[in-house]
């Protein structure tokens, strides 16, 4: 297999951290350095700061020129207007790619940002450097231990996100890492300048440890270049887009936030539809599209049905997946009868919705589950648990349902999906952050409300028919 | 002020629960006895069934007519072939009205079910009581200590909630207690056969306690008679209403769940807007209502600003609130300069959007606040912070954020709306919560999203338009 032209990015033999904060009581002195440290970065790691010194037990150099090495990677984070001469020193080093994290280019809508973006791309590329951003986060990839953020998963899985904001990617990963979300490479490009949207949405088509593609972007550099990307990307795996800055008010904000220049709303969706790209509009349902694609298996039809407890919660569980275009048959006589044998009629629905007491008594939950799944009618189900906040004496009961659900969802002969609905105090919530846990541990794909999961569902679902 | 006939449903002297489970193992047995002892229900409290005994200190009695004094309240949860004696026994006791707790009776679609439900309503009103449900919580209202579920709020507040289901009340108030909402009055009526929706919905708009009213109705029993009580109810008060029981799935869920005969959404729609009724679509969207009505104090017009941190994040916000119809106005060149005396432009957004770093230094971020409402074409301020999981050092940096907040909005000239986004972890899920209750207490509606802020705040401002 042929090894593409950005691969190097990920794997670098060393890296300096340029204009590292010295003072021991700023925060942001760890930005880069604790992260890379946390994730055991095995290779060399060099500080550079003109006031010299040690941070953490590491020399701080002066320059990059006092290093004794060779640099491949170097963490800009100076002020703009000392980029440039930091990126000469870069070529003089033999640099091989740079992530600028320093803001104050293109996206403050200056002349002189602007001219000074330019500048360091055009110096970066005289040299043969590349360069991430400015004004990203840069690069994570757990498998070469090359992180920015200390909080992320250390081990490494199948959906790449590629992210034009840094607070995006890592308010994303801290939200779908606990639903056993995995990232084979995290990108925050930022203004893009050099490398941009398209050559990084190109090297994750084409990279073999990434299965999923997530975008968050803001706006292209390149039309045609980009829609030639996204349409090979998107035969060669599922992609899910997320596009900022729709609207006036969006796009003037996201202007100011990447310089980026944001198409109007209705081509992005026209695209998306030709192009068989999946379109989110948040960084929620982004989650959600990525435990869908990695959690749930295809099932035949379109058909559903819904397990649960709650005579309320049934009936709105109801109406979202109606909402959502979800098809419920009525189950059928011989499927009533049978669950009738060990549910009582009184305080539940036997009528897809299914709405069982059993919940709360694990072999009863399961032989419920099967007796629904035996139905032929029927392509999946959808299992929800109620809000552990309602349980009179929740903490003993929820877990118990909980594990009913697991249970259940093991033996279960179709796909299963699994709603642990929101809790709103922490000791409801961390409750079904475990129960949560265990189940994705499990291989299960987990939502927090009915209507996500069937919104989510739903789409995969398209995403497959077409 | 003449007193309303249900008034006396309220202000029980005194109540028994009829069927409580003796079975010291079962958790059951505390259903109804322990929520009344822990908010210290004032009046005499009696324990029933026939096999004698004692619970938590209290003599069981053997059969009602064993009681030596009378009883006005009776909470009925025998099975339900059993409720027509005990009716009967109500009506020798003197009783004045019952709350049946008991299912198995009309909403299980069997001709008995039905007639069951229409014997013990039949007796009871030969008798002159009145009854609630069957198939239902009850009643809670805290100035009497009159309840069904200990975690209820034991402060009374001016929202009622009039809902066909138990779980719904129990999720309902479980989300919305921590954003501060208090209740006058909940009422968790189920079947409905004898006091129904339009007797509940007509007491609450004449409860001199209740300011907002707030409904979770599957079906009504006489639709006339409803549309008239509905239309004079939103006349003299907000009121918010989920309808339950949409398409072929929801009605058939109702109709298990309630009995309820769910009409067509077409319907509903057009009645809410006729009679100035906001309708939501579901629970989180009813929290965020309640709230919106409770805190937000009505802006002069429709003009917003949006002032947070993290340039995709308020790249996102800007779209959530032009999806929503939201008017952004561009930040004008004399505001921007004098924010520009103490923001940098590196990494900010100065642009309505406002994103600022300095969400970290209480003092500029006062400053920030009080320059952007300063600007006279602006009615009203959102501020949202950041996920407290995006924080690298949250949790000290995430108070002082959210002190912030706290210290701006104090100070505002204007509403102010403020979304703590959703955290995702137990530990960062405890920060934004205590947040969460420090901002609410000082009287401010908290979103957990912006999306669902400003579509709340949307529905708010269009019903004030009306």
């Amino acid at each position: 297999m042929e090894v593409h032209d950005l691969e190097f990015l990920f794997h670098p033999d060393s890296i300096a951290i340029v204009g590292i904060t010295t003072d021991p009581d700023d925060l942001r002195r760890q930005r880069f350095l604790k992260p890379l440290l946390d994730f055991g970065f095995g290779g060399r790691l060099y500080l550079v700061n003109a006031k010299g010194g040690e941070i953490m037990g590491l020399k701080v150099y002066p320059s990059l020129q006092d290093i004794p090495g060779t640099v491949d990677y170097v963490i800009l984070s100076v002020p703009a207007e000392l980029s440039v001469a930091v990126m000469k020193d870069c070529i003089v080093k033999g640099v091989k790619a740079v992530a600028v994290y320093s803001a104050g280019f293109g996206e403050v809508g200056t002349e002189e940002g602007d001219a000074l973006e330019g500048e360091i791309v055009r110096i970066a590329r005289k040299g043969g450097i590349r360069v991430i951003g400015p004004n990203c986060l840069g690069l994570h990839c757990a498998k070469s231990r090359l992180t920015y953020r200390s909080e992320y998963p250390k081990e490494s899985g199948p959906v790449a996100f590629l992210s034009q904001s840094g607070g995006n990617t890592t308010h994303l990963v801290q939200m779908a890492a606990p639903r056993g979300v995995r990232f084979s490479k995290i990108i925050s490009y930022g203004n893009g300048r050099d490398l941009n949207e398209s050559d990084f949405l190109d090297y994750l088509a084409h990279d073999p440890e990434t299965e999923i593609i997530a975008v968050y972007i803001e706006g292209v550099k390149d039309g045609r270049q980009f829609i030639r990307t996204l349409r090979n990307a998107a035969r060669a795996k599922p992609v899910i887009l997320l596009k900022g800055g729709c609207g006036e008010a969006g796009v003037r904000a996201a202007a100011g936030h990447t310089g980026a220049l944001a198409g109007d709303d209705i081509t992005w969706n026209g695209l998306c539809k030709q192009l068989g790209v999946v379109q989110v509009y948040s960084i929620e349902e982004l989650a959600d599209l990525m435990v869908s694609f990695l959690f749930f298996p295809l099932p035949k039809g379109r058909k559903m049905a819904l397990v649960g407890v709650g005579g309320g919660a049934s009936v709105l569980a109801c109406d979202a997946c109606t909402n959502s275009g979800m098809v419920l048959p009525p189950i059928p006589e011989h499927i009533k009868k049978r669950l009738l044998q060990f549910t009582p009629l009184a305080g539940s629905i036997l009528n897809n919705p299914v709405d069982t007491p059993s919940i709360f008594q694990v072999p009863q939950f399961i032989e419920t589950v099967k007796t629904v799944t035996s139905w032929e009618e029927i392509d999946y189900l959808i299992t929800f648990l109620l809000s552990a906040d309602i349980f009179p004496s929740y903490l003993g009961r929820y877990e118990q349902a909980a594990n009913g659900v697991l249970q259940s969802s093991k033996i279960c002969s179709k796909p299963v999906a699994i709603v642990l609905q929101d809790a709103s105090h922490p000791e409801t919530f961390e409750k079904t952050f475990l129960a949560q846990q265990r189940l994705t541990s499990a291989g299960f794909p987990v939502y927090p409300t009915i209507a996500r999961a069937v919104s989510a569902i739903n789409k995969f679902l398209a995403y497959h028919r077409q």
